[in-house]
């Protein structure tokens, strides 16, 4: 599995991933799930990928070699243009090799994406892209998009992300959501990739890489850690217990 | 869906629950999904039900009737002789059920329980039952076991329970976790079921019932929440913020 997730805030846009790969105990691999497209001063794209890794290397692969020289992520006219180039091209991939006929293999070859950017001076945006190609965007209620294993990751989402927030603030809390996730499956793994994309800047987004022991990312996990315990510690004791 | 988690530490088991039961969005109703089996002085055992409504209310009936004259879970030698009784009596009521040939609905009849607590002066335990009927304990390093949607409330477990803690920790621990899975996710709904049963009394655990606005449950929900944003705030800045 995979955890991908990515935040609309007010001041941009934040995404972050894990990087483990598996297929299989026994064949766990470190490989990019977050994927910059950008054309400074015209549009800044980010995609995050999750589910089988031979399709989403190909999507991958396809949309670099394209936009090396422009290409339907830089022709797009709106975000959801590409979004819905980006589920077309998922789908063909996918159907290339899906075999046919009984007894085919019964492996699953979908992937899912988020793709979140912006265009010009249209206001930034972020989409899931499912496996069948069809997308969604989120909403001010609940501005963030996760893929793969997105449960354990939630409840922190849930309690911190609004529009208000900072680009630092949401980032700090896909840190902490990536880390709550890591502790949980062992099908997520360090290191961590994390983008923050500026609203209107249409440049390349900051982008961060931390380990388990990367100074800060160490400092969040501890003191989140440390901080859980001693709220938990701190809460009201029942009637019998006074 | 359903959220049931059970906890094992030296001082003895918590049992936690919501009770919101669905068969669709429109068919949403509240169920005890804890059913204490208790013979005082002798054994006292508690189950925990997720999965199809009908069978999980199939299984209990059968076992609520049969214990009113002895039955399997009196007569039981150990703790897992329970369990593989219960896994029995759940496959013989999911096959009871199960429509056979072409066109056959496709709905899962499949049930999972907890089944846990302690027969004369043996070890107090806890046995997750699967729909197929076998089953598993659990150990030391994650003396907890969940079953229904279990995700979104793993991470705090995962932080907090070991044997050392208190019987009263762990059953605060099992509150925050039902509280957060009841924020991400609408299936799993108040009242909560609570039982607390110390070691080696052979007696009825403390049962207690909490709604959202029921003082205790409220006061946690509100410092924990209270402190998880404080804890929030006060996580490192990254460099470029100082």
């Amino acid at each position: 599995m995979t955890y991908c997730l990515a935040a609309s805030v007010n001041a941009g846009l934040v995404f972050a991933a894990d990087s483990r790969t598996n297929a299989g105990l026994d064949h766990i691999n470190t490989y990019p799930k977050l994927h910059p497209f950008v054309w400074e001063g015209e549009r800044a794209l980010v995609l995050l990928s999750a589910g089988n890794l031979a399709t989403t290397q190909s999507v991958v692969a396809e949309l670099q070699r394209e936009s090396q020289s422009g290409g339907p992520l830089y022709e797009a006219r709106y975000l959801d243009e590409a979004a819905e180039y980006v589920g077309r091209l998922s789908q063909r991939v996918q159907s290339r090799h899906t075999p046919e006929g009984p007894g085919a293999s019964s492996v699953s070859l979908e992937a899912t994406f988020i793709l979140g950017g912006q265009i010009g001076d249209q206001e930034p945006g972020l989409f899931l892209v499912y496996p069948q190609g069809n997308y969604i965007t989120c909403s001010d209620e609940q501005p963030f998009l996760q893929i793969g294993e997105t449960k354990y990751g939630k409840p922190i989402l849930d309690r911190i992300i609004e529009p208000s927030l900072s680009l630092e603030d949401a980032a700090r809390c896909a840190l902490v959501s990536i880390d709550s996730t890591m502790r949980s499956n062992l099908s997520v793994g360090p290191p961590l990739d994390l983008m923050i994309y500026q609203r209107d800047s249409l440049e390349f987004p900051r982008a961060l890489r931390y380990k388990l022991n990367s100074p800060y990312f160490a400092s969040i996990r501890k003191q989140w850690g440390d901080g859980l315990r001693r709220l938990f510690d701190e809460l009201p004791r029942f009637d019998w217990e006074k």
